[in-house]
């Protein structure tokens, strides 16, 4: 497969490792620096910021005074040539005009962003409202869901790390679409995303004084994460499966709370669902199910953790499923380092704990 | 029929009457006493509080001074013998106890509890986990959601307000019931309530420092509104609507957000939704529906409206309703007023500008 | 004295008067939109706002739909010729360009911002850094804070409303000053706004992720409400007093918290102390004055009250003041709401129930 | 001195030492728990909650999941004996019920409550409200505050961990009563605390409705926190200093924030003051200083970091005093591991990164 690297290219490493972050003077950027920073595998070579470049990451995030020296700098490609990664967290649109010339140049790459986790273009064009450029370097991308993909990850040249709502829907939905528990069919994912997931925002929409103290619905089935997640879900479950996904924002600054409703496509009880996800998810150290209680955002905040629960409606024929993530780490920059850690032979929790 | 009032006992007021309000001291009683003292016909006789008797409501609720001396006491039938109306505040499994003295001495009462809200009391006893004592009262209660049950609610003896959810599930649901545009079968009811919906708590659950920046499910299939949702359904659409409703707590004081999704029983289109809408709350005061974007708790807090947006998801077949209230307001307090002002003769929003 | 009216002029109105607002568009000028809708004696003749001009108010602010029908227009003098009394709640800097041909005009206005509050334009030039250029109408403008000027605000042409910080440090210190209780010189005032005192903005700092969960500082010493506060409280109090003001942002929408500390002067005891704030404020609709416990801003939030406590500490021979407002009623369009009822003969408290 | 670790006594760890936390299951006690998981050096052996005896932790702390499988005891000395260090996160006057048992059975103790912080017990009883009834072993306490006793630390046999407030104050105040910047008397110290300061409480007080969008003073001038205060500057600076402490409570979960007021007391500076703080903090891994902005909570959410700004206000001869830090991490359990650190031998920042 072309995209993958040859076996003998694979370099586990045993010492550190040299990584350089595009974007990063935005959350997920300095969550991804935050989390690197404390990796006991990883040396940070280059951090950057076109907004920010020349300003030290201290002037912009004072939380990582005594944490680090770094300067945001303007990108170029000369700069990276001895990074062994590259993590883009570029918003959607710009990361498909540096990935090639990465890619090119033989090196690794995650992106945060949405440019290449579809592999449709007239999806993507018309969810993303403008044309893909890079299409084809699409099939150099692995879809970065470590529970469901590392093999294609462990040897992936490009990493598509999923978007945070896609994450909260998977994770809890392909075990049961797999076994043909439910019906795959207009699957209703109901999410609550704290405002953090919008990214650094200067817009009066996501002002404290707009947001605090209420709740609204955005986007409703017209969302960019409708058509990753019917993609991963059919790809990952081989159904055809089809979702009606609805995000709200709620007045928490970190945490994705998905409520998701399906028919059931057989008998099965409470027990024998448990038994699926825990054969699942034996080997994940992140995921957590949990059959007594719904999960709360806060068992997650500040971790890699992806918590699970469900809840038969016999009567209705209904399974009630839900899931927790912190949006900027199982949704965005842990879920990053944990494909770093696959791609290159680190223990998968490391950085993470 | 027994329970309502012969027409000529029904006094409509054309000067002050005379009210008390039973469990004044909770959030519900505070937000009546708040509407109560500002209603230019209304005069507050007694505010009854066991917890409380005693103390001035001043010092329970400091924002009142300046507003009323009135101090609460411990209720007792011969206090209330010359009120006109008596408002009940009290947990579900009180007001059974104190209803049917107040009925038998020929006293109006608005029940905000649950008590009379179920004309079955074998699904009473199962979702709210005690045995209904007063059942021969029940045929005595009206249901009080003003825009269904406007003439019942003129003649009652006993108004029961209904729950703040049911209001906010109802209020979008009926209408398109009534004209068949959705399946009555397994709506799902994916409802936000800010927790001054769970009273005056003094647990840990309902702590701060618990409910802060988190969000969790809760009595996922089995809250004791999922019986009421169904039974006015049904009764006020004369269809055989089933649900699934599941409550989630988040960290906002007041207001309820309720994402609801139905299929789709027959083609339709916006507009002709639109219209059904307008068409049934051309007359409602506090009915307000949006068809471009989904509604906000921000633009009802503080005041008596229900917002109301929807989004059809032709693909799936779906429609997505969207609701908001003030859970102390329409929800509960607001809408007691609005029945007072309907059963004794006031503009119906009175009190509620 | 010019700038006054002569007092045949001042038409007391027993009917509908008519008024305009300038810088709808904002928080203050949706509360006094909000307020003045209520308000028994007022029409809405005009709102102003430049950003948003063509567009229903309902546009902008969906909470007011189904209560006005009002459209932002571009400001124009023509359109408020016939109008009794024009709010002006526009930004510091931009009402002096409009206040002089509403004063030529005969017009009375209301100015929410900064720049009429300072008589002495070197304070202005150099804490609002910027330059006064109207300074001839200064003398036109009467410090609108009623219970310290009531008599010049009766006859005004033109009301200064004070600052929201400003209100919340005057009303409890100047019975202080006045009587000599506590040393007039650094008194310190350490003062906590909620977000919504910004007004509505689009920068990353006010967003909501960056506020949330968080306080700061800000402007220490410097901020553009010390010379009015120390002008005000010399001009009131006759002392030659100077303080320390430090304002910070919390994450709450509205309220402002001040913790004022100051050393006495002479011996005294709390009796003596509760005693003066009641005899200054004896006829004082919206101050409320409690001797037993601190004041919280949830006592005030949605209301124009001022809510005083007071905590003597002998061994260090200060006292300890504190004050809770909400900032965008007593400290901005409730104030002025006041301040319209008593230039307009209405009962000082109408339309702030 | 007796109650100080003899040298030889003193065994610096290579290898895991073994711990023990009683109160585990309040807030500081799962944090606790949350770092010494981490730290590379620590076995924890036994939690001891009395109120959770025989629950899994998971079971009171889903976000322990996947961590731990730690079981809430109760409490026996003979479960201890093999622990080389037990940390008490019990409230104010248990300690004094265990901490003698375990200091007679020679095992070193770091005591995060307030029983063994104040020598004088006359002191103790008047403000914590209760008689002190281990009196004797008071000497055996160092307070530990690391940037100013590390010397007693390392050898102490019982760690008494400061107040969370009191470190907020006593950190950036030190410096400069040595130095003689400010007059020692009256200084104001006016603070800001997030809810979780008061513990995992079940009170109407501290639900999520009381203290949301509101902020309210609290025993101002007479914490408990206020003798500590004075007493660790006087010990510690060698002035007479006096303080008058006002706490407020604010609606964040983690945080403080202290402003202080105090006199000049000679002509300096701003250079000066930031060079004082470089000289006296050089070595302190947690404490960074700030002249240019003021700190803000956020930056020390999570951590161990306390940050100190400051504001020369010349006009009135005062300088203005910022600090920040997480009451739970450098206020509580962050603090008492690095204790633990600099009494084990381990570098001072291990498990708190």
């Amino acid at each position: 497969m072309q995209g993958t690297l040859p076996p003998n290219n694979i370099h586990f490493f045993h010492d550190d490792m040299n990584i350089s972050i595009l974007g990063a003077s935005g959350y997920s950027g300095a969550e991804l620096m935050k989390r690197l920073l404390r990796h006991p595998h990883v040396q940070i070579a280059n951090v950057f910021a076109h907004s920010a470049a020349g300003k030290r990451v201290v002037e912009v995030y004072p939380a990582f005074k005594h944490r680090t020296d770094l300067v945001f700098q303007e990108y170029a490609l000369d700069k990276v040539r001895t990074s062994d990664c590259v993590f883009i967290a570029l918003p959607s649109g710009e990361a498909m005009d540096i990935v090639p010339e990465l890619i090119d140049a033989q090196i690794r790459v995650i992106d945060l962003g949405g440019d290449f986790r579809l592999k449709d273009t007239v999806l993507y064009n018309k969810f993303y409202a403008h044309v893909h450029t890079a299409e084809k370097y699409l099939r150099n991308a692995a879809y970065g869901l470590p529970e469901w993909n590392r093999d294609a990850i462990v040897c992936a040249q490009l990493v598509a790390n999923p978007g945070c709502y896609v994450t909260s829907a998977l994770l809890p939905l392909l075990p049961l679409l797999k076994e043909g528990i439910i019906d795959p069919h207009g699957i209703i994912i109901s999410s609550l995303s704290g405002v953090s997931g919008a990214g650094r925002q200067s817009s009066v929409s996501f002002s404290f004084t707009e947001i605090n103290e209420s709740v609204k619905a955005y986007k409703a089935g017209v969302h960019q994460h409708t058509p990753e997640i019917e993609t991963a879900l059919r790809s990952f479950s081989g159904t055809d499966a089809t979702v009606t996904f609805v995000p709200h924002l709620i007045p928490i600054t970190r945490g994705i709370y998905s409520s998701m409703y399906a028919h059931l496509a057989r008998n099965i009880d409470t027990a024998t669902i448990r038994d699926i996800y825990d054969r699942y998810y034996a080997e994940a150290p992140f995921i957590r199910v949990e059959a007594s209680h719904p999960p709360e955002i806060k068992h997650v905040q500040g971790t890699n953790f992806c918590d699970i629960g469900f809840t038969l409606h016999e009567k209705n024929e209904q399974l009630i499923v839900f899931s927790v993530i912190d949006n900027l780490l199982k949704g965005a920059a842990g879920q990053a380092v944990q494909n770093m850690n696959i791609m290159f032979g680190f223990a998968e929790t490391e950085g993470l704990g």
